[in-house]
């Protein structure tokens, strides 16, 4: 054994359950608390109860903004002024650049060039810079971390932060106490998952909480790195060239920070097919009358595909996490679930 | 003077707010408690704070159900045996087919062939018998009666009956009281208006629970009877041969049960375009990721239309009263105001 002193590797800040609810009261002015939705029908159809977090309906149309606003209101005032980073398909863009244009932080967003044109737009419409790269030749780290070095940014990660996840965390304290104040205590609830920072801070909020209640992340065929990974007891990443319209869940491989949390407290991963999705956002549409994005319906689609076995008497609650689709890419879906 | 008995005409049974609350104890296990939404970015937008009763995430996908199912709930089970006939574009119809089936009672629906594909595919979806008829050519209330007559069956009304009122006025209930657990008290509302039954329920719930709430009714142009009678002080009909894509309020003038309570109680009717009602769609499935049929955002398209003068400190509730659209529809709507 060396007489060296060792450099021990620094873990994660660690977030608990205090940290969502401070989350909690920074948000409480500027994020919506979203309905937990009752849906007698599609109960009905499924066959046991099943409440609906629609986090659609929060500001930005995603709850991404949960964890944006909990990152920039927990900065200091120095700190905003220089401005902030992020990349993003979309949501976490649009998340951060709402939440800048509130502080009146400059912003800039890595965007990549084929995200949907609504989350492009939506984006700039918050006054951010925004920034187009190449998913397939260019390096967004690369890009942002320059915009670091050069301009004093601050680094807004999508998942892998403290701040991030107990911002995300909100939406699972939320969704407990409407459904305690029906009475009920959900059974098991579903999360839509990509980089795993909302699975992260609703697990945080069901350990406090709710420790009986199992909890399941939904990812799209292709992008089920989580649900290996949770098999295999270790980080796996998605393998190379695969592709799906959920342009939400497209991350590479589970968080550092996310991974951790979610392998204690997740019972399994479930996966959908595109058709899978596109048959929810259909029924979404048609019975439900919401938008919901390919990314924010996998829990629906996991559900009404049947992919778990469920009793009478038990109550799901399933995250809608976002609604930032293009019209067209709606319109294909309910052309080709023209039933759903 | 004749010395004989005069036959003095019946006055319509009154409707109070102890009705409105029957109905919500009658209708609690089957309708939603639909949310009132905050919208943060459109209340900036619009320089007040505004709240969306969504009326659209309603069991059948509007506020009939309220109304239909308070009606069948308080039939006799004679009554319901023998079933149940209406006349409707399609939400009452949906509203009044849902409420049959729960009950398994047999409904024939009479609707106009030129409804909305979805709500002529749902109505038949819940079991109902529809027999359409040439909305130019047909007298539909010949159609209706004649069912009564021949198979004892009983009419639902639309809008022109006390247990279709309280029913709807259980919308009002719920938005008082929403609006009170975020310690706010609306200064205005704001009803989509066809019949004159939402408005009518709404307009009961706050001459009891909140008097100083001014009310106004939302017409498209062609249809503004309600604004013109209330004007006016009586009920005037629309001239024949007008269009509007608000399928929902093409009622020919206000009820007779209808009018007398609107008229105590509304301070104007509101008129709008059918382009602003596109403008109001689009909005709604753009920023607020709902899905809103025309007649439902006729108040989300005179408030952004600026129809109305409020001041930045003023709440201002509005319901959004459906959400039955075909894609199609809505897809022009969106073509239409890509950037409402």
């Amino acid at each position: 054994m060396s007489s060296l002193p060792q450099s021990t590797p620094q873990p994660p800040e660690a977030v608990t359950v205090a940290d969502l609810e401070a989350a909690r009261r920074r948000i409480a002015a500027e994020a919506v608390t979203t309905p937990l939705l009752a849906a007698p029908e599609l109960s009905t159809r499924l066959g046991y109860r099943i409440l609906l977090k629609c986090e659609n309906l929060q500001r930005t149309g995603s709850f991404k903004f949960r964890g944006a606003y909990n990152f920039l209101a927990s900065m200091t005032p120095e700190q905003r002024a220089r401005g902030v980073v992020a990349f993003s398909s979309g949501n976490h863009a649009q998340g951060v650049a709402a939440a800048a244009q509130i502080f009146g932080t400059p912003a800039t967003i890595v965007m990549p060039a084929d995200a949907p044109a609504i989350k492009i737009a939506n984006t700039r419409g918050y006054g951010a810079e925004v920034l187009l790269y190449d998913r397939y030749r260019e390096e967004r780290e690369a890009i942002g971390e320059r915009l670091v070095a050069e301009r004093g940014r601050t680094l807004v990660r999508p998942y892998d932060d403290p701040k991030v996840i107990a911002g995300q965390g909100t939406c699972g304290l939320e969704l407990l106490e409407q459904a305690a104040a029906r009475d009920l205590r959900p059974d098991r609830v579903l999360v839509c998952c990509g980089g795993g920072g909302l699975t992260a801070g609703i697990a945080l909020a069901l350990e406090a909480l709710s420790p009986r209640t199992r909890l399941y992340t939904c990812e799209p065929e292709g992008f089920d790195d989580t649900a290996r990974s949770l098999a295999a007891g270790r980080r796996l990443a998605n393998e190379a060239g695969g592709r799906s319209i959920c342009d939400a869940l497209l991350a590479a491989m589970p968080g550092e920070v996310t991974f951790p949390i979610n392998t204690r407290r997740v019972t399994a991963g479930l996966t959908v097919t595109d058709g899978e999705v596109e048959r929810a956002m259909s029924y979404a549409f048609r019975r439900l009358k919401l938008v919901v994005e390919p990314g924010g319906a996998v829990c629906l689609a996991a559900l009404l595909a049947g992919k778990l076995d469920i009793d009478a008497g038990e109550t799901i609650c399933i995250t809608l996490s976002g609604g930032n689709v293009d019209p067209a890419r709606l319109a294909a879906a309910l052309e080709s679930e023209p039933d759903a």
